[in-house]
């Protein structure tokens, strides 16, 4: 299907489980884009439990999220119940409006739920020639180096970058070496994993992926992924107002109840820094020297981050995007909910 | 000696070498509190190549940092040849006015030098209440992932917290997984390094320590760790208008030019957040979640970034600290140019 299908289809969707049609355009927007960059686990699948959750009372469809002025920079957004991506585009919004206004603008979250990936709102403000430093919190999945317990979040930070003219520079990562997705599907191919990806519940490394799931994830480049970890929650969690640590529900366990969640976005705005062709060279320049680096193997391309997400979702624009059809099933549902176009 | 003591020798000295006096004071509290802080590398160590520096031109001891207003809440500072923690303070400064007037102030540094370790200006902010995140890039050490070729630097990122009451968390973190200072060590003293430090010319792991030098070092995580120390230059040095990659002009190479390093600092006002005690009480209760995590080794704690150095800084101003007597001489010629006090 088109990306344009895709996004109609996933909107009706929203409407169907209760959103507003322009809410409803605006979160299927940010899944959308996640499945065009090839991330399909942070795409519209998640309708599904967002659906969920919505019928268990833990997402109000209809909340608005409260934004309150901290500063003519700084907001914080109350996620007031409201679906997750709606809380963070609101947040959005609010960061890009102050740095437009005051050449740098930031936005907290509280009270927030799973937002999708950070990519999509990167995507969006580099679209509008921002840069961005975004950062969320996450129920715990992480034992602190030289723990035995999971404290912590996988706490993904993200930073991005405008390129006029071309695809902006974008790196969206969670803080372990591997996601819990990929060891789900090591069991359920029956193979082992790496041992440098998770221990079991005794902080032991381990290639067994249902003892990893019962254990803990390990942080990528160990105490300084920790450590940049726990930087992430005290921004997203603590300073935001919203839970942090051992105080983010997860959304398995307690799936009644709200994420209460923390999220952050910081804004520049690139015009204030130089012209649109001053930063179109800049960012040339820097992407041909990083790709004319001689090649440690002749055949694997040195790559800038994001450039594969940015490959995919050229590439999903021209010859359209398969959705598993399990997926389009379960949108096909909600959306029967709306009265049809 | 006392850090009060230190102190007025490290500003004599570079009141010796031209600053100002009160220029002087504000290097030598950067550098000051590098030692204090345990890491000597970035403490006043650096005051002799500051000063072979300045004998040779590249720096301009009498040069004062201009600051382009380029929004309420957005500056940026010309290094203009200043000596490079001049140039960090004055940033700094601004993001930190900024933010108390806007709720968030960020300042970009262009033309910078060496400008010290980013630990203690994110303790300086977090004195007066103000969260920070601050990078900056570096000449070039890095290989891309997948290259073999030095083309991005180690470059640093760090971020603080405030605790009202208490020490502040800081993370200060270069991208490599050792420092190059830890291979010349390894070198001194005829001993292997691990082979996850660093490769050869031709991009082999290696634990021969000379070939390491000859070689690359490697970002900590794979491309997670590439990923982000390209970020940082990106904002550093792209958006700032500085040196970026290969442009960025090596200390040791280019001893006479200056070296257009970048960097920023994003500052967030935490009393527009909430009250001091309310902080306070969620910076405890953080630190206690990971204090608790139950201990993989019940001989070796669960740690906060940046902890140890806070426990050195309190212990070197409890018993004093102690110079490596080389350095002392050097700073003891330099303040001799200066009149006895």
């Amino acid at each position: 299907m088109t990306p344009g299908e895709l996004q109609a289809l996933a909107t009706r969707a929203l409407e169907g489980l209760g959103l507003a049609g322009d809410d409803a355009a605006r979160v299927a927007e940010v899944l959308v884009m996640g499945d065009l960059f090839g991330h399909a686990t942070h795409g519209v699948l998640r309708i599904e439990s967002y659906g969920d959750r919505i019928e268990r009372g833990a997402i109000d469809a209809r909340a608005r999220p409260i934004v309150e002025d901290l500063g003519t920079a700084l907001a914080r957004v109350e996620g007031a119940g409201a679906i997750g991506p709606l809380a963070g585009r609101v947040a959005l919004d609010e960061a890009l409006a102050r740095a437009k206004r005051q050449g740098v603008g930031m936005a907290f979250v509280r009270d927030g739920n799973h937002f999708g990936a950070l990519a999509p709102y990167c995507a969006l403000a580099a679209r509008d020639g921002f840069a961005l430093v975004a950062g969320s919190n996450a129920s715990t999945t992480i034992a602190p180096t030289g723990g035995r317990e999971e404290r912590l979040g996988n706490n993904p930070l993200a930073l991005g970058v405008p390129r006029p003219g071309g695809d902006p520079v974008i790196l969206d990562m969670a803080m372990s070496v591997a996601a819990r997705g990929k060891i789900r599907a090591a069991l359920k191919r029956g193979e082992p994993i790496p041992d440098t990806w998770a221990t079991d519940r005794e902080g032991r490394a381990t290639t067994d992926p249902r003892a990893a799931l019962d254990g803990f994830l390990l942080p990528f480049g160990g105490y300084k992924g920790y450590g940049l970890a726990l930087m992430v929650d005290l921004f997203a969690g603590v300073l935001s107002g919203a839970g942090y640590l051992t105080h983010v529900r997860s959304w398995q366990d307690q799936p009644d109840l709200p994420g209460n969640l923390g999220h952050f976005f910081i804004a520049i705005d690139c015009s204030r820094l130089g012209t649109a062709p001053w930063l179109e060279e800049r960012m040339a320049d820097f992407a041909a020297i990083v790709h004319d680096t001689p090649r440690a193997d002749p055949a694997v391309p040195v790559r800038l981050p994001g450039e594969i997400e940015m490959e995919k979702f050229a590439r999903h624009h021209r010859e359209g995007i398969v959705i598993d059809a399990a997926v389009l099933a379960v949108l096909e549902k909600y959306a029967a909910r709306t009265t049809p176009p």
